[in-house]
């Protein structure tokens, strides 16, 4: 029951609830003499946020981190970093309805099996409201890594994807549409989809590709903390992720070795990168890169069937805001779990003598 | 640096490279008065072991395991389980010739520029030799678990698929080909490709489906450590793994909610699965399945170019024993991580109150 | 840099300086389904906080804590319990004139010096002030142990010591009078002595031992983590402690084994307890007492020389309010931390199959 | 139930039975590179191991340590150390005769209560024997951590102490007698007493004074993980410890604020060290010291009350080879957890950017 920290060196533990006073976090083995741009860390914040476009839940909360310890005159003290995210403008009576009823394909039905208990406003704990807490830790960790590029974009939604290798987009474009796809024609698809799905009170899955970008030679330890196993356990801990695929990912399940070997360069950089810059879990300094598919939001603005606590299966009509496809919000939380991963190896390799 | 252990309550340490004089490793936490079938872990280890069948590498290893400590009259005594595996019949002078080279998508380059110095035969510590000690813990762990049954299986060889759902599948015939494949007319193809596949001096990729049944509700601790999280996890930690999906997985990315949830039967059951036994991190009774990709091997028994240390690209010529397909001797090391990941949250749910 | 956590299933990570916005912590792993005694942990506090008698600091704060998550209709839930205790009316001028200055024996210079930077305020993260939420943490942690009765006191102050056995004591005492020493006559003495020590702005060490009853046998994880070895290292985290003993001790070091062997009652316990309620590492059921030193504190409100960062010796007297004791109000700080143990040992003990 | 890990970066896992197969550990996080004196390793095994005197058991057991992965060509690779040490001559016989009975003092009781099997050959587990594979991975530490000093010694056996401080000792005379003082006055005396109580079939405490030179500013995690509450963790975790004390310790109890303070130089350094070299649980720079109590063996080579599992209360004459007193073989023990807890510490402080 204490699954709520992440990291060894650079470590995060959260707390909060959806409709809790507050949710919050401990940075813990942040470096000293860093001069924080809060700025940028509450503009990270605001690219989770909802209300913030058309096609995202139209909640409006302010999401307004306040840092309580680690920091003096600016500057991260070598302390923890203790933050909290007040909740406003939480509408608990949205979810009296769902009191005694667990939806399907939600968490409400095995955290009351699990813990025997369970605070079934907006989800409580299983919400994604929590994923704010990581985007805090995620973007102090983007300023520990300094040169380490991380960029995240929607590369599908439902059906439509993007028919271009990471090679050939302008990640500059990404923040240019409300979908987070740099790919200009297929965000216009992806964002229409988007609305259409939302008219019929439907949701729909899409996928979000990272590219980390001057990675280091050397980060990941071999043979269980490979770093492909902590990018994949990071973002698999992130709601409605389903799967985890990096370099060839499935595809390269298809191939033969004669073609899917990336041949050297005499400099020690490889001719392609199906190997997603890790061989061994160890970075080889080419970009790393991965892809996260997202289900569908669970719940609907229909009519469908629930369990109640009687073991009756009755009517329900989702009410409350709700997403009608997750990945635009999803893309800041990607690059901030990137960054936590990224964060804790990085410090772990200044240990080598 | 210090990667080699996984788990918490039921926590296996590895040690040991390739060519050294053993691996082995610790098991820390297995309860104790556990009568252990000493038989079955010996039995798993065949599964893993080179030169079982004609589809995989003819390199002969005893791989027999020597338990050190841990066990008093045939029962765990709750102390540590220390054993070894000895290595024998290694034939280090095959690797001679890669002393000075680094092979193509090998982990030879990052480990020498991540610690400076590498144990160059076989692989050393990079060699899924490695994998052995993992089956030792997992056939343990699986004594533990009791009735929770735990069956991987190739679902995939290159383009050669299972085409059925798994419920369709008979897991008693997973042993009845080399391929391990349950569908008996997809396992004679598989079969076939590969050793077309060895002929070439190729070698092909695949995947493995993973299926746990009776799972008790509960078990995962999210928001970190989410049971699914932990799962992929574990299997991105097995050499050659390029990506998890578990439930839906990345097709789920591409379907709406109204397909996608999985609606309850009065009795808390769902009458779909596409959540793959899983919410909110937490297993829900249904089963738990999910599918793991690997590469193809790298070492290939052709002609191609590599890097040496004085940064000429030079042509080599594979030699040794080599899998033309490693997902047939994959099969037990998937589920003796999957064993792992579940015994941890099992021994972590009785400290409920 | 992450050395602000304690526990692995009962885990308390803590944050915050003393003159910062506030103090808090995540308490991660507390069961689901305890009714919380919220006026007890409040209580708890007060017995903690500063100005609470003539002996003590006559610092006001108000030290009230305010829970963000993990209880819901006055219930634990199973999720992290986020608190904070805000930092009210902090003088932070009070700290101005060691702003450049490194005071003898305490934390300054080694923060300086580890982080190149320190919040000079109040000695930031190294001030007492930390354990406000170890104590918060702790009285939640003793309504998880139920049962288990855990009675520290003051069992010394300078050289005034209690010149009986723990078993004649009253524990029913130890909050008659401020020194919270259960034994009246020397309580008595020792408050006169803390008194006299005051008005010479000096301060005095002392002792307090801790006993606990009702312990399970079974407590404790071998061979590192044994039940004495976790309560020594929770004992010495505090400020200002220098020494920890249990059972006989120091003592037992000056005995014969003929003299120190606790011979059996039939029943499993023992004739007497110079082992102290523990054996290799385990509890066995007997009362588990140890006894623990702290150093006088070391600011005084006298003139006394201390080093600038010019490397000046300068001369400084000292200000603020402070504590010419530290005992009395370490007394729920040294049950808290003892808490904190017994809880994460006894959680793991329900792990046993 | 996992307890049997001491370290986070530089990491060591024991496992072994005093009369099982082997003893043995694993160490994770050694960095790469150092070339390993292997004879020193084998050296400080030689100090720990009985018969190496007079004065203590006269067991013949060689200990001889097996190195099985993590070193190539005379270099540690970076990847985890794996090493056995074979039981020789053990003559489990011996202990035939306590199968079903509970020793005064020994952890029999509690490991059958605890775990409810038990290997009773010569205390199992719970036997000191498992410290020689802490001698080996502190020697490994030791070489790690190159400047430091780590010198323990003898400073009392029973009532019979060394009347100096430590600053007057010449630590080059520690090896210079079997008992380890390197006072040769107080050496005869103890050595003296000792023979005196094996003839009596008696068993003696005493204690073992650790004084670490060249100690880098800035060592030590707050404010769980600080320096001195790891070192005594390190040190209780020791077979027969019941008390530790640093710098002034228990003394410091007794004494006023104007006597304690460590008052500076010009340079940091200061002028007395009551500290013990550290500050707030950070090292300054100044000798760390400290003092570690060890109780009297409790096996006696004379008639004594025992328990039977079926709660007789039955005489028993101690049989077997003991050690009349523990300390001489324990300071090897003790520089190896110090050498451990520094390696860690040393370690984790270059993540400082």
């Amino acid at each position: 029951m204490a699954g709520n920290s992440y990291g060894t060196l650079f470590k995060l533990s959260t707390f909060g609830e959806s409709h809790g006073e507050a949710l919050g976090g401990i940075i813990d083995g942040c470096p000293a003499g860093i001069v924080l741009d809060l700025e940028n860390i509450q503009y990270e914040m605001s690219r989770r946020k909802p209300g913030q476009s058309a096609i995202v839940t139209q909640r409006k909360e302010e999401d307004e981190v306040q840092f309580l310890s680690g920091i003096f005159e600016g500057k991260t003290t070598g302390t923890p970093i203790g933050f909290i995210i007040p909740n406003t403008n939480q509408k608990s009576d949205d979810y009296s309805h769902i009191k005694d009823t667990y939806r399907p394909s939600h968490a409400d039905y095995v955290y009351e099996k699990k813990y025997g208990i369970r605070d079934y406003r907006g989800g409580g704990r299983s919400s994604a409201r929590e994923t704010a807490s990581r985007v805090v830790a995620g973007a102090i960790a983007k300023q520990v890594l300094k040169d380490i590029k991380i960029n995240a974009f929607v590369s599908s939604v439902g059906e439509i994807f993007i028919d271009k290798p990471y090679q050939e987009l302008d990640f500059s474009k990404i923040e240019s549409n409300p979908v987070r796809c740099p790919d200009e024609e297929a965000a216009a698809k992806m964002e229409e989809h988007i609305r259409d799905i939302r008219k019929q009170g439907d949701t729909v899955g899409g996928t979000i590709t990272c590219v980390i970008q001057n990675v280091p030679i050397g980060l990941g330890e071999p043979v269980f903390d490979k770093l492909h196993a902590e990018l994949g356990k990071a973002m698999l801990s992130i709601n409605a992720v389903k799967g985890f695929e990096y370099g060839s990912g499935f595809c390269g399940a298809r191939m033969k070795g004669s073609e899917h070997n990336d041949l050297y360069n005499p400099d020690g950089t490889t001719k392609t990168n199906l190997s997603g810059g890790i061989q061994g879990g160890i970075s080889n300094g080419m970009d790393v890169y991965f892809r996260v598919a997202f289900k569908p939001v669970a719940t609907l603005i229909q009519k469908q069937e629930v369990l109640d606590n009687q073991g009756n299966i009755v009517e329900l009509t989702g009410k409350g805001r709700h997403d009608p496809c997750v990945v635009p919000r999803a893309v800041p939380i990607v690059e901030a779990m990137a960054a936590l991963v990224l964060a804790d190896f990085y410090l772990l390799n200044k240990t080598y003598l």
